[in-house]
């Protein structure tokens, strides 16, 4: 069950380019589809699937903006419009594949896999990309099976850095015991974190004299499907201030984390973390990365066994503790926009019934 | 869905011989096989299941012309009667094994999986084999996972040829626009190619001055369930005429093809090519050999991403172009073969009811 | 289908150890655990699934006596009852995991999966572990893909001895001819071989003076759900008397054996074999553990053969033959236990209806 209209994001920019190997096979929310760049440099998603025999279109070629099926040749435009059947005049005007709108934003490939009339680009959350001249982004990839749901509850609960990332975000119990402060927002949750006088996380303890505390301050804007969009700053111990801190600024950074539903089964995370250029060190930037490439490699462990447990006995009966909270606001957020779909789905099959009928 | 009654292709002749590891596991049409030779050299082929637990007999041994099964000792003879149960004297009438039709024709093993009184070997296809002293046949295998009717669709239509083998059959546009007779036969389709003046296939135009052109006369018998076997001739362009060609003939040369349903999701794929002695030249053989080797590794990566494709979405919207007018007609026969053997195995049912009751 | 009020092997005790990886995934009859030892060195074994989301708890954390899940950090004592919930203080009463009894007996864990207040440490099949002073065992275990239900018909049918194990244990057809003396046990049968002047294994007959013979006296205790506990003595041929022998002892050896269902299609299985101090001789232990483990790879490969035959046609039709009166009682006998505690299961749901109604 995916929230068809949504914004799913294919990928990091650099990942799709011109060239020989250009056309990127990618699978959101149990479609196929292949993305490529048009010469004026936008990209085309259409479903990987040709009109005639369902052949593979990223198996296909490149012609200028056109894509051509390499298995009959027949063409099709960036619309998805079939202008060429080789060996045949006529072309059918239901000779035509499906397209999505596309949108590039923070250097991220976003998709609407819903009704092109609802894709609204607007709705693509904010984030800070590798390009943007004032922060230095480092990024990455990981593939992780689980159903997306268990990545929301994972990461609208940062309880768990003090356990599962206890030797790479974590370090502290403050994940445990501070309060969060929830917003709703119109598609997701905005969360607030306030930690004052914690030591660094473990990852970077070492480069820090032994002992020594900072003060964190942490706001998160998570929005369905799954994009969590993270403001990191320490400040020296004792010297942050309540809202908008000036304190002294050791750290300034953003990590942006989208996490796309590849099917029910497995989920493709793309993400990032990167320093201010104001407080960004040699070295730095790679060092965050590295404490993110870690933390994930430890969530995806353990959620991949979660998820075999869970597969294995969907109707374990659970235990619900005061962390649950923060996955709950998201989780039935996205059941509303699941049962909206639904519920709309519905309504026009009505209305098509009766203009039939 | 397979057609029982039709001989199967279990591979090369050379593939199954006497010696230490001389029984041969085969899946067909989604049945288990055990193949070995007897001492006159015939081959057997049986069921690869014990009549008492099911036990694998290709991991038996063959005792003379008998094969034991090695879980409990039971011998079976090659009419697959046990003829011996080791401790007990009794051996029950039900104690055997299915047994298929074998025959060898043209290097090649055809299996009859349906009922042996129709296993008639003048419905084996014609083919040139790589012991015919007249031609210089190279062999090979490929298994591809995918269904066979893709492989029939594929093979009865060969515009493809110009799209997916563009760098090793294909090279020209001809094979889209020329007009190709197509002529039933009993259990298949004859279809005959005329090109004139085209240039060599991409994976020999090296071999030749540039933009030489050739005539090509080609013929090819497909035969349920899925034999392709193909008569190729090129001649300096400008010579060949209508008929049988008195051309300055270049190459004559078979390729026979022979697609094996292993189960409803794979098939094992048998083929060859090579000149004839008069035409043959030195490395040619291997040369036209490495031409199709690399060909079928183009058709197996479009075939099971195709395959992937239509299995996720069974009832996918198709559009129908000119050249499915090929594999249409080869379908079609498959589907009225299927439909007969449905009615008939009905009819049987009906007979045997009435029998009894 | 498993009978759960039963002891199952959980492995060798060695496996299980304090220390750094020492939490210890299993399966067993289609349930996960996770097994550990407490500081006292006593064994506890736990559903290996939080009660809060299902995280695995073998990723989680030893402390003292207590296991951690390390997704929110949730720490249970080793009655699987929940101790502390990190940033909550009410710990509900439902906040605990299922454990199951367990007992270490000669060098086995074995693991009660049915009601705790039947679990008899009595019911345990004597064996004879590696740290028995009067005998040298080597141990050593294999993973199966097939159903325990064809692994207890392998092992209740020795004479498969002559034909799988041709090359290791067998050597004989006597295995086949020698009649066996069954006798049913509570939850098992007794089966005694009487061989006299017989060859060696095959595997050891390189050991002795060609054409050398022996007297045999081999006992096996088969108990539910499938531990074989085999006695075998080796005489010098003529020598060997009926009951316990005087005759001249060559050999005094046990091999203690328990197949442990992992899930439908698969087992776990634990083996030994070793002289008694007595009959040892340099480098004797580790040639019969040789043995065995040649055997056992034999085994592997006919039963995973059979088992896919077996699931490929579930209904094939099946003689019998005289071999099958051993594993016939056997099976009887864990179908009448698996046929309890399906009617028991019944009437314990009756009386809970009742005494809500």
């Amino acid at each position: 069950m995916f929230v068809k209209n949504c914004w799913y994001c294919a990928g990091w920019d650099y990942e799709l380019v011109l060239g020989r190997n250009d056309l990127m096979q990618r699978r959101i929310a149990g479609e196929s589809l292949v993305l490529y760049r048009k010469l004026d440099g936008s990209v085309v998603a259409m479903e990987d699937r040709c009109c005639h025999r369902q052949a593979a279109m990223h198996l296909g070629q490149r012609e200028g903006d056109c894509i051509r099926c390499m298995y009959h040749g027949m063409k099709f435009g960036p619309d998805g419009k079939c202008v060429e059947i080789p060996g045949q005049d006529h072309i059918p005007d239901k000779a035509r594949i499906r397209t999505y709108p596309v949108v590039e934003k923070h250097n991220w490939i976003w998709v609407w896999m819903g009704d092109p009339a609802k894709a609204d680009p607007n709705l693509i959350c904010f984030a800070v990309g590798p390009s943007d001249k004032n922060w230095n982004i480092k990024t990455s990839k990981i593939s992780v099976r689980t159903n997306y749901r268990l990545e929301i509850a994972n990461l609208m609960d940062l309880s768990h850095l003090t356990w599962i990332h206890r030797s790479s975000l974590g370090g502290t119990d403050r994940w445990v015991t501070t309060p969060i402060k929830h917003t709703m927002l119109p598609r997701g949750v905005k969360s607030e974190f306030v930690l004052r006088s914690v030591p660094a996380p473990a990852f970077v303890q070492h480069v820090f004299p032994p002992g020594m505390l900072f003060d964190i301050d942490m706001n998160v804007d998570f929005t369905l499907p799954c994009s969590f969009i993270l403001h990191f700053q320490a400040f020296t111990a004792g010297t942050a201030t309540e809202g908008p801190s000036n304190g002294q600024l050791i750290l300034d950074s953003w990590s942006c984390q989208a996490v796309t539903p590849v099917d029910e089964d497995n989920v493709e995370y793309y993400y990032s973390w990167g320093p201010s250029i104001a407080t960004d060190r040699p070295g730095l930037a790679d060092l965050l990365l590295a404490g993110v490439n870690q933390a994930f490699a430890e969530d995806k462990a353990v959620l991949e066994a979660q998820y075999r447990n869970i597969k294995e006995r969907p109707d374990g009966n659970l235990v619900n503790i005061v962390h649950d909270a923060g996955p709950e606001k998201m989780l039935r957020l996205l059941d509303r926009f699941l049962a909206e779909e639904a519920a709309e789905a519905t309504r026009e099959a009505n209305l098509l019934r009766r203009a039939h009928g």
